[in-house]
């Protein structure tokens, strides 16, 4: 039995921090996982920034609900849901998905959570789990799944590379270059070719 | 982080067996893991009645996309993925199942599949996996979940007794006088009463 995980940001999503950079004119917010692989130094560098311009979890909530889904990104993700099960794994949090969740139809999701100070300020962020997606997959595996792993990034390489089929959306050139054994997808319609053959679907 | 496992036939559905074996008229079809707490044994049974009877998959899909989830259902599982993430952990099957996925607006369903065999009749049960309620929950609690296991039945203990938080709901007496421990709920507005001090919601 097939199971399939998906990344968030960069699969459904445009890219939440990018938007939050765009929004607040702080350029150096733009960096995302496909710049900075390390996690950890990627978000610190984030809070940083944040505290330092006085941006509350409230503002940029403001801003993440504001923003839409990819075009023909919640068409794609019903028609899979009416196939197969999905869980959606992102490295994003829960305070930042849930308004994307909701405009995606309350897909499960796996990711972390934030920590806010009294003034409102995100002081830290939680991770639920290290190299989360990665093990995700690992987990389903031994429930007796067949994992199809589908992300865009540096971050998704651990869960693409563990499941037993992974598939790359939208990567950046870098990471198609670094990766050639998996093949690349552009659009929900090549997805909805190659997932059609996985599932065995007329 | 908080993920609740939830039951499907006595949790959101009427048991499909008892309505199979109302509209075929097998009274002996009415038994259920109320009645057998072993599912092998029990599906066994089932399946060789079937047989006899010459009442193939078809036939039970067409009884299932007839009944209607339980009154209520849809409206506690919409507050529930507003609040949390959830998972169905079912020992049904698939081609069971999808019917109601739909009417509850596709939630992730763990469960199991069927094999029929030329003439549309079900030939074998296949479990993904045994014993796999309590195993999914021990994967979640892997995963770094504090997880909430909620069901009516014998085959939900497993889940029930290995999650941090167990619930039953609509549960038989038998069950309820052998497993005290449990709080006990009838109604959805009682699940939600606990869940909401659970999830730590205002």
């Amino acid at each position: 039995m097939f199971i399939i995980c998906l990344d968030l940001e960069g699969v459904f999503t445009p890219e939440i921090w990018i938007e939050v950079s765009l929004k607040t004119k702080i350029e150096e917010l733009k960096i995302t996982t496909r710049d900075e692989p390390d996690y950890d130094k990627l978000m610190k560098k984030r809070l940083k920034i944040l505290k330092e311009h006085g941006i509350s979890l409230k503002k940029i909530q403001e801003i993440i609900s504001e923003m839409e889904l990819l075009p023909g990104a919640k068409e794609f993700l019903d028609w899979l849901r009416s196939k197969t099960q999905i869980i959606i794994v992102s490295d994003s949090f829960i305070e930042f998905a849930m308004p994307f969740m909701k405009k995606l139809g309350y897909p499960t999701l796996f990711c972390h959570d934030l920590e806010t100070d009294g003034n409102g300020m995100i002081s830290n962020y939680r991770l639920r789990l290290d190299d989360m997606k990665r093990k995700t997959v690992l987990a389903l595996k031994k429930l007796n799944y067949e994992v199809i792993a589908i992300g865009d990034s540096y971050n998704d390489m651990g869960m693409i590379k563990e499941a037993d089929h992974g598939i790359l959306f939208k990567p950046p050139e870098n990471v198609v270059k670094e990766f050639p054994q998996f093949p690349v997808t552009h659009e929900y319609s090549e997805l909805i070719e190659i997932l059609s053959n996985h599932l065995n679907l007329k």
